[in-house]
């Protein structure tokens, strides 16, 4: 493998000198900027052998640099040794990699790229930092890909129409919906890359992307008319049918570019910059209108059957965990149990209830220190094993036809030292205060994470991640635009909650090399009940949280008195649809404290 | 006198005319970009008759519109009757000035100011806006003034040294701090137009603007040289000595524009582009380097001798505030007081305290419905009559030599509703949430903000104001740069509160027609005791809390906790300094909840 490396480097820059590139940068995302990423476009993984998720590969003539954050450093070190390959790591202080690339680079280099991968908003931000030196960037017209052997192929699901009973609305209400937009400002024609805006625009679901039920494919929604682009054999006769009743006309996945160039010249065409690839806005013949999507925050506003279908897969995810945390303390009693073990058996047992069509991402199970790695994946030969003493973090989500799903729960298999109580408690009192907020419509992710963060704050402790994300209905786990973020200038941050959004409360704590602590819960923003013009959040999910963790004396009389009403309701939500010994395992874990 | 403003306008249109000019801005502000402006610069009062601190005018040939906030649109409504000039309100869903101006001209129109009274990136702002249409801003030349009949005469106090036994820090150490940052950027001037910056930079003070104890003048600090700009007068000898000494030249006021006009063009000049006037950006031969200021910053944070001084100061206002309160409680026995007296009354107790130098800023007195009006401004033949019932808001600062003051009770002298003590107990706890938190370093106050109004949200209220702002040390009540705003984009709320900074913590809730609540303490951005990477606050302000107001069921552990001690420390502190009588008076009120 690491010989394969040095080798597939050794060709490309053979290629590249000859065609005069001096650079090329190969980043880890698909055409569609998808959050997970198919086979088919893992180049990066393919001339440097890092398997992370996040991180870009830089190739020069003499050098080549991966750029990847704190998560992979231990795992790139070792998978980028003897590859020639040097880790770059991205944080504070260290320059960006497109600095740092200029840097490296004489007047007057070329960089090369493969117009697909990159956004326009991102090549203009490069041409920018480029143009002192007069450094050009060049599309690479897919010479990557040539020189790729044994590229996977396109992903091939089949799929299938989404019914309105799930969707709440049809797909004709939906394009009438992005039209009155169209009409209102004058465009002529609005361009989609992002698969879960397709899949939730036309009502369709696939499988084409791990976790997420989307397409692979583009559309080009018209005046009157609206172009799906995707490989023919995809859609069956039925949604075929249906896509065309609603005005919607199939062409090939690759015919895309050119049915962009052949646009009249003077029409207005709008795409979201930063989901349009250069490659496409090299090709459009019509004019240009880089905005922000307009899908985006019709998706994220769940309607009634949505929301109710929510509250429905909630009692179906909670049956799932509560069974797979009594296998756990039962097998426990007998043996220890890998982390990939209780990742496997948690599938399985959302596998059996109606509607799973599998999980959301993958779960993160976290035994003792390696629940303070925030990202941390169990790999089967090197994965702890748990035992019936200390703290495990389960995160983990399931995608069903009627929602999807995400949860954090920790527990303790021993007896908690007062520390650990203290950490767990804290992160309680962080995750109730978020849950108990009312605020103005307009209040942004930003303003209020720093409730989930003071009762940590107070005790000089933090958690270095975000506390929520938007989360989609049968769609992305990660959704757009909102969440609760630090950053005050962040896209995410800087959203207002919308009414009737779904977002994760998790805000956590990490000990190092001990143990991790993360509660999270999903919730829907509703009305507040105390002023029409102020929102509020209902909880959505439906699982204890561990009282046995808990150090009463920390919480405040109204932080109790929310905990046990939650308690209450999991127990008369859940309970009805479990047999008697589960029942009597939830009862005990639901009691007031 | 209205007849004087159409007189006033028919002339200025005159002029106008004949000089081919469209429409005029006339601004409020002084060249300084002051708070408060001196007599001097009331232009916009003389061609409007408009009195209030905020709004501006605008004058075409066939009509005059000023520009205000809803703070104004009362008074502004009845000044303006019968002068021709028509109100524009500023808010929400309003077209800003500008914009509106920009709509009412034709193409390639002109548009004049005055360069002294509009900052250079206002008016790039302007100019980027009327590019579309061509239109020109021109700059007056002084056409405004030579019109203005009776124009006030400059401020004419005479500045006296700041001895660094207050100031902590000399004017030399000061310049060499600044000259460093000179150095580092390669800067060959640094010139100042904050009249707050040039009073701590160079340790002086004078009495030129009201509530401020600042110096008309400018300053530019070269490399080796520094001149400050002043009418010879109002520097005496000694203090003159003094900043030769720290090699501060003089030259006069008016000379400040000749003088950045020669200097070398190929020397680098830097000034804080939101203080500098087109007028000087005009004539300036050097390069000129607009950013932010970078003393705002060092002024913000507070050294140890001021620390110390604000302590004591704080003694003293309390004292002074007692006697106004004590003295309020046996006259209203007797007969009713004037909303005005007690501003009077409060005046004069500051003033027996030793190191008194007037008014930080114009008080608030304001009674019963009168309070709920966030900038009620009392007037002797109008205002209201208190008498011993209902609730009173009094929002009050004083200038000592050893610090400035910022503080606001809201009291009942009767028996308060149950409503009225829910509202002044939910802002309590807003105040305590701001007051008991902690950070890490780099925490905006936007960030903050939310937890002094979370109490009110959750039960659907709320309050139009932000929740604190910056304060001086013997300098403006209002400092940059740090501050608790609700808007995550304004430069006030992103800015990190730095360590060691004042800031006042003032929620409120207003009762329209009924009554105002607000409770302001200032508070000391301190190192966390948690940690040293986070910061909290130490309260300053010392004088009780009205507990004939509080709804204690409201109020969880740790928030009566607070009070207690909050309580206990005032008393402590103070009442060494009483007379018996008054020392059973404050006991009472520090007792325990």
């Amino acid at each position: 493998m690491k010989k394969n490396i040095t080798d597939r480097l050794t060709r490309l820059r053979q290629t590249l000198a000859s065609n005069g590139i001096d650079a090329v940068i190969i980043p880890a995302n698909d055409p569609h900027q998808s959050e997970y990423v198919a086979d088919y476009w893992k180049m990066r993984e393919y001339y440097s052998g890092f398997t992370g998720s996040a991180g870009l590969l830089i190739v020069l003539a003499d050098y080549a640099a991966l750029f990847t954050d704190s998560r992979y450093y231990l795992q790139a070190a070792q998978q980028l040794e003897g590859t020639g390959v040097t880790l770059h790591k991205m944080e504070p202080g260290q320059p960006e990699h497109v600095a740092w690339l200029l840097e490296q680079l004489p007047e007057e280099a070329v960089i090369g790229i493969e117009a697909p991968l990159f956004t326009i908003r991102e090549v203009q931000r490069i041409q920018r930092l480029a143009r002192p030196k007069k450094i050009e960037l060049r599309s690479l017209e897919n010479m990557l890909a040539k020189l790729w052997e044994g590229r996977a192929a396109l992903p091939d699901t089949v799929a299938y129409d989404f019914p309105v009973a799930y969707a709440g609305q049809s797909r004709e209400d939906k394009l009438e919906g992005l039209r009155t937009f169209m009409r209102d400002r004058g465009l002529h024609h609005y361009f989609v890359s992002a698969l879960d805006e397709i899949a939730w625009l036309l009502n369709l679901r696939a499988w084409d992307i791990e976790y997420t039920p989307v397409l692979l494919s583009y559309l080009l929604v018209s005046e009157t008319s609206a172009t799906l682009f995707v490989r023919d054999y995809k859609i069956p006769k039925e949604l075929k049918a249906a896509l065309q009743a609603a005005g919607v006309a199939l062409k090939d996945y690759h015919a895309t570019g050119q049915a962009l160039g052949i646009l009249p010249r003077n029409e207005r065409f709008y795409v979201d910059g930063d989901n349009f690839s250069w490659a496409f806005e090299r090709k459009v013949s019509a004019q240009v209108m880089l905005g922000k999507s307009v899908i985006t925050p019709l998706k994220a506003v769940k309607n009634e059957t949505e929301r109710q279908h929510f509250h429905t897969v909630m009692v179906k995810d909670g049956i799932a965990l509560l069974r797979l945390y009594r296998w756990l303390e039962q097998t426990l009693e007998q043996r220890g149990v890998k982390e990939t073990e209780v990742a496997q058996r948690l599938s399985a047992f959302r596998a059996e209830q109606p509607g799973y069509k599998g999980d959301s991402f993958n779960a993160i199970v976290g035994y003792e220190g390696n629940g303070a790695i925030v990202h941390y994946s169990a790999e089967e030969a090197t994965c702890a094993t748990i035992q019936k003493e200390g703290m495990l973090l389960l995160d983990s989500g399931g995608q069903y036809i009627d929602g999807t799903t995400d949860i954090t729960r920790t527990v303790h298999f021993g007896e908690p030292t007062p520390e650990q109580k203290r950490h767990y408690t804290l992160v309680l009192k962080g995750n109730i205060a978020l849950q108990n907020a009312h605020f103005p419509r307009g209040t942004a992710g930003a303003q209020l994470d720093i409730l989930a963060r003071m009762p940590l704050w107070k005790a000089g402790l933090n958690y270095g991640h975000g506390t929520g994300h938007g989360v989609g209905f049968f769609l992305g786990v990660h959704e757009a635009p909102q969440g609760f973020a630090p950053q005050l200038g962040s896209a995410r941050g800087s959203t207002p909650i919308p009414c009737y959004s779904v977002s994760s409360n998790e805000p956590g704590y990490y000990q190092t090399d001990a143990y991790g602590i993360r509660i999270e819960n999903l919730m829907l923003c509703v009305p507040s009940d105390q002023n029409p013009d102020f929102l509020a959040f209902d909880v959505l999910t439906l699982f204890p949280i561990a009282t046995n963790l808990i150090d009463r004396s920390l919480l405040e009389t109204n932080e109790i008195a929310w905990l046990n009403q939650y308690h209450q309701k999991v127990y008369a939500l859940i309970s009805p649809h479990l047999k008697e010994a589960e029942r009597g395992w939830l009862w005990e874990r639901c009691q007031a404290i």
